[in-house]
C-alpha cells in the first residue's frame, strides 16, 4: 500500500503518474473506510482527492501554506500529511479529527476550521504577514462553490485581491452546496463552466483576480499542470476547478445531497449500519412547520444551506414551494431577510444550528431586535447532547443570545411545549423570538401548555415545595424533576420551576420564594458562564437566599463524551443532589 | 420655502424641474444647518440630495419601499417625509434622529438602521414577503460603494438576484468609503465609471443583475429618467449612480474624509465651533501604536474603514505604510486576517468600535479564539460615555465577548495601564487578547503597572480594607475609589480591587475576601446582564457573602443623557453608596 509509506507530502514528489493514480484510489478507499466505520463527510472528500494530490505534488508544505475551507474536503490532505492511520486503521480513527487542526498537525494544518467561508480571509493574514516578514512561500486557500455564498468569503476575496501579492484561491466547484446551491453567483459559475472559463462575465476577474479554469478537476495531470502555472504567481489568482462531488463512488455521485455527510454505512450497498437516532424535536418541529404552512400561507421557512436539519429533504422543499427559501450559506442574510419579511407582514421562521447562528450576532441585534420585527429564529442543537466537534459546539447560545436587548428567547421543555411556543411566536406581531429547540432524547407531555406567551418572563411552578427551589431550564427541567425526587429521600420537598423564558427574570416569583426557601438552584444545558443562572444569582446577591448555578464551564471542548462532560461539570443527577445537600448542610 | 410645505413625497410629484432644483438647494441648506448646529453626517447626505428627490418623484412611498443603507444619506429622505423641521428649525433638531427609524416614521422608514451593508439583505425580506403576499410594490435598496465591501451586502445581493423578482439596488458610488475605499471590487467600479457602465466585466451582472449606469448622479432629470426606466421592473436590477460626496458645498468636496461626519461647525468657514473633546485614550493608543511600529517591524495595525478612531489620518496612514491595512467595511475579514497574521508570526492589532465588533462574533470565536492565535483586538467606545445613538451603543461588549472561550479580555483603568497591557498583548504568543480601551475622561497614573499579564485572572487589590469590597472594572475603578472614600464617612473601610481581567475570576482572591468581608460589590461601565459582575455573584452564590452588581440594565437605548442613564441605573456615586449602606444595614 502506497499510503502507508507516505510520511509527508515530500514522499509523493517522485511518484509516477501511475503511482499517483493508485494513490488516489487508496485515498478514496481511506475516505470510505473511515466514513463507513465512524461516519463523516463523504462526497466533498471524494471529489477533492485528485486536487489534493496535485496540490501537494506542486506546492511544498509546510513552507507553502494551504488553508482548507470548512474542512469538508480535508481527509485526503490528512492522509498525505502523516495521518493516514486515521483512515485505514479502524482502531485509530478516533485519533484523527474530521477537521483541519493545528492541534493535531501544527506543521500541515494552518487553522482549526469547521465553519464555512473563512479560508480566504484567514489566508489573507498569511499573505499579509508573509509580505511584511519578507517570506516567499505560496499561500493557497481552498474554497468550495457552496461556501462562496458566505459574506466572509466575499470579504476575504475583496481583501486578497487588493493586497495584490501571491495568493492562490482554489475554487472547488462541484456544483453543490450541502444541498443544491442558491444565489445569483451560481449562474456565473455555471456560465464559466459552460464556456470553459472563457466567458467575459467573470465574478473573480471583476473582483480583481487573475483567473484560470480547469474543466478536468478530477484529473491529476491536468491539475498538476494548472497548479504549476500559478505556483509563485506574483498576483492574486483564482483557479476554478470543475470537480465531481462523490467522484469515484457511485452512490455518492448519484445522490450528492444524501452523501454530503453520512453516519456509518455498509460500504458495498451504502445502507446505514444502524436504524438512525429515532425521533428528534427538530424533525418534529419541521414536520409541524410543513403542516402549518398549509394553514398559514404567510408562513415561510428559511434555511441557510442546512435544510435537512429540520427535515426539509428534496421532496419537502418541492412541496413547500415558495414558502421555503434557502439563502445559501449566508446566515447573516437569512436573519436580515427574516426581519424584512416580518416587517412586510409575512411569517418568517429561520432555523439553524446554534454554532452557525454565531455568524449573525449583529444581524440578530441590529437587523432584527433593534427593529423588534416579529420573526422567529429556531436555535438547533443547543445542548450538551448536540454536535461535539471542536468547531461545532452549540451550547454557547445562552451567553450569546440572552443578553441581546429586545429578543425573547424561549426554552421549551417538551415537544408539545415547543409547538405551543412556536405557534404563538409565529402568530404574534410584537416580539422578535428565538426558540431553543430541545435536543437529545425527546420528551413528550400531555400537559396543557399555555398558548399565549406575550406577558414576558413568567416562570411556571411545576411542583410547589419549600426549602430548595430548582429552576430547570429547557432540556434540564427533567433533570430538575429527577433531582427533586432524589432530594425527597433526604427529606427535602423541593420546588421545581420551568422558567420558559431564557432572556428574562420573573422577579415576582423569585421574590416570593424568599418566604419559605433558603436555596435556589439553576440547572441549564449549556455554558454556565454568562448563562441563565448567573442572572438569578445576581437577583438574590444582596439577600439571604443562597444560589447555585449548574451548567457547563466556559472552555474549549473537542469530541467530548457526554457522560464524562456531565461528570466533569458535576452535572449528573447524583452530583447535583450531593452538592445541594452539602450547601443545605445535610 | 418649498421644504416647509412638503408634508409627504406626494407634494413633489407635480413640481417643475426648476422647483425641484430649488428644493435640492433647500435640502442642502437643511443638511448644513443641522450638521453645523448639532453635528452629523455631511458629505454622504450632500451627495445624495438629487437622488433622493428623484427616488421620491418616481416611486410612491409608502407603498413602494426604500431601504437606506447605514442611514448616512438619509437626511434628504427625512426632509421629504414630514420631518424637515429636524433640519430647518434649530429648536427641533433633537426630535429627529440621524438614522432611518420606523419609531420616528413608521410609514416612511422601513428599518432602524445604523450599521453598514444591511440594506440589500433587509430589502430581500420585503421582496420575498411581497411576492408571497401578492403585492405589487417596488422594493428599492440604497447602498453606498463603501458599504459594498461588507459581507452582508454581498449575501444580500446574492439572494436578491436569485429571488429573481422586482428589486432595485441603487448603488450610490461617490468613490469613497468613510476614508478611501479598499478592496478588489473598487477597481471594477472604477472600470464601470470609466466606461460609462459599458465594460463587459461587471460585478453586478456577474451576480445576476440587470444593470444601468448613471454618470450624472447629481442631476435630477437624469436620475428621474433612470428610475422611471426601472420602476416596476420584473427583474432584479442595479442602478449604479456616480455621485459626488459633499456635492454643492466646497469644503466637503475638497476634503471628503474630514467631512464624512462632523461635529458642529461654522457654516461659512467650516471651522469647528468648539475646541474638540481634548485627549482620548483611543487617540493616545493610536499614537503609541505608531511609535511602536518603528520599534517593531512585525506590528501591523488593521482598520475596517474607521482609521480615524485611533488617529490614523491620511498622513499617519502614509507613514505607517505596509504596517497599516484597511480592509474596507469588512470586520469579519479583519478578525480572520488578524488571526492569520498572528499564525504566521506577525503582530496584528485590529481596532474598532464595540458596536461594529458585534459583526465578528463568530470570527472572534472561531477564526481567532478556537485557534488561540495571539492577535490583539482593541475594543473602542465600550462605555456609557461612548456613542449614544440607538444603533451605536457600545456597552454590550462584556456580555458579548467575555464568555467566548479562550479569549483574554482585559480592562485597563488608566492610559498607562492600557499601554502596559497592549504592549504585553502584542509581544506575547500564547493568547488571543481583546483590550477594552478606556472611554470618557482620560485617567492617568504614575503607578508602576505590571508588564506581564500571562498568569491569567489575577485581580489587583488597590486598597485593603474590610467589610465591603468594591471591584471596579476598567473605567469604573475610579468610581469604586470615590465610593470607598464616601463610605469612610459612614465608618466603612472598603477594600478596592482592580480586576483587570474581564473574562475570568480570581478565585483565590475572592475566596480570601470571605475572611473579613460580608459584601462584594461589582461596578462595571456596561450592561450588567450577562456582564462581569454576575460571574462574581455566581461564585459567592452558595456562601454567606452578599453581592451587588452595578451596571446598566439590558434594554434598548437611544440618544440618552449620560447623567440620566446613570441615575436611572442607580450608578451615581451617591446612589451606589446609598444602596451599599442599605444592604450593610447602616
Amino acid at each position: 500500500m502506497l499510503l502507508e509509506k507516505i510520511k509527508s507530502p515530500a514522499d509523493i514528489k517522485n511518484m509516477t503518474a501511475e503511482q499517483l493514480r493508485l494513490l488516489a484510489a487508496e485515498i478514496r478507499g481511506g475516505i470510505l473506510k473511515r466514513d463507513s466505520t465512524i461516519g463523516g463527510h463523504v462526497g466533498p472528500n471524494l471529489g477533492f482527492v485528485e486536487a489534493t494530490i496535485a496540490l501537494h505534488y506542486v506546492f511544498n508544505m509546510p513552507e507553502d501554506r494551504i488553508v482548507f475551507d470548512v474542512s469538508h474536503q480535508v481527509y485526503p490532505h490528512k492522509m498525505l500529511t502523516g495521518r493516514a492511520y486515521g483512515f485505514i486503521d479502524s482502531r485509530r480513527m478516533a485519533e484523527v479529527s474530521g477537521y483541519s487542526s493545528p492541534a493535531e498537525s501544527p506543521e500541515y494544518d494552518c487553522f482549526e476550521i469547521g465553519h464555512t467561508s473563512t479560508s480566504v480571509a484567514l489566508a489573507t493574514g498569511l499573505q499579509k504577514a508573509r509580505d511584511i516578514l519578507g517570506g516567499k512561500e505560496n499561500v493557497v486557500a481552498v474554497i468550495g462553490d457552496g461556501s462562496l455564498s458566505g459574506g466572509e468569503a466575499f470579504e476575504g476575496l475583496d481583501v486578497a485581491a487588493e493586497l495584490g501579492t501571491n495568493i492562490i484561491i482554489v475554487v472547488n466547484d462541484n456544483e453543490m452546496s450541502i444541498a443544491e446551491n442558491h444565489g445569483g453567483i451560481y449562474r456565473n459559475l455555471q456560465l464559466l463552466r459552460q464556456t470553459g472559463g472563457k466567458a467575459e462575465l467573470n465574478l473573480f476577474k471583476a473582483m480583481g483576480f487573475e483567473y484560470k479554469y480547469v474543466e478536468q478537476g478530477n484529473d491529476i495531470a491536468a491539475l498538476i499542470e494548472a497548479f504549476k502555472e500559478v505556483r509563485d504567481t506574483p498576483r492574486p489568482v483564482v483557479v476554478h476547478l470543475h470537480t465531481e462531488k462523490g467522484h469515484g463512488w457511485q452512490p455518492a455521485v448519484d445522490n450528492k445531497e444524501k452523501w454530503h455527510w453520512n453516519s456509518p454505512f455498509d460500504i458495498e450497498t451504502g445502507a446505514p449500519k444502524s436504524e438512525g437516532g429515532g425521533e428528534s424535536a427538530a424533525q418534529i418541529l419541521g414536520g409541524w412547520l410543513r403542516e402549518e404552512m398549509r394553514r398559514d400561507p404567510k408562513l415561510v421557512s428559511i434555511s441557510a444551506a442546512v435544510p435537512a436539519s429540520i427535515g426539509f429533504g428534496p421532496e419537502e422543499r418541492r412541496q413547500a414551494g415558495a414558502q421555503y427559501v434557502d439563502v445559501g450559506i449566508a446566515e447573516e442574510a437569512a436573519v436580515a431577510m427574516a426581519s424584512g419579511m416580518a416587517r412586510r407582514g409575512a411569517h418568517p421562521v429561520f432555523s439553524t444550528y446554534a454554532t452557525f447562528l454565531q455568524r449573525t450576532y449583529d444581524q440578530m441585534a441590529q437587523d432584527l431586535c433593534v427593529n423588534g420585527n416579529p420573526a422567529v429564529i429556531n436555535v438547533l442543537g443547543a445542548s450538551v447532547y448536540g454536535m461535539n466537534d471542536f468547531t461545532h459546539i452549540c451550547f454557547f447560545d445562552i451567553p450569546m443570545l440572552s443578553h441581546i436587548p429586545n429578543l425573547v428567547y424561549l426554552a421549551p421543555t417538551t415537544v408539545e411545549e415547543m409547538i405551543a411556543m412556536e405557534k404563538w411566536a409565529i402568530g404574534q406581531d410584537k416580539y422578535s423570538v428565538a426558540l431553543r429547540v430541545p435536543e437529545g432524547e425527546v420528551s413528550h407531555s400531555t400537559e396543557e401548555y399555555d398558548t399565549d406567551y406575550s406577558v414576558l418572563n413568567r416562570y411556571k411552578v411545576v411542583r410547589r415545595g419549600k426549602g430548595v427551589a430548582l429552576i430547570g431550564l429547557g432540556n434540564f427541567l427533567a433533570k430538575a424533576e429527577r433531582v427533586a425526587d432524589m432530594l425527597k429521600e433526604s427529606g427535602l420537598d423541593a420546588t421545581v420551576i420551568n422558567p420558559r423564558y431564557i432572556s428574562g427574570v420573573d422577579e415576582e416569583l423569585l421574590e416570593s420564594l424568599k418566604a419559605d426557601h433558603s436555596l435556589v438552584v439553576t440547572l441549564e444545558d449549556g455554558c454556565v458562564d454568562g448563562g441563565f443562572g448567573e442572572r438569578i444569582s445576581r437577583f438574590y446577591g444582596s439577600s439571604d437566599m443562597k444560589t447555585m448555578n449548574f451548567g457547563v464551564a466556559k472552555a474549549l471542548y473537542d469530541r467530548y463524551d457526554v457522560r464524562q462532560l456531565l461528570l466533569d461539570n458535576r452535572l449528573t443527577d447524583g452530583q447535583v443532589v450531593e452538592d445541594i445537600l452539602g450547601v443545605m448542610g445535610r
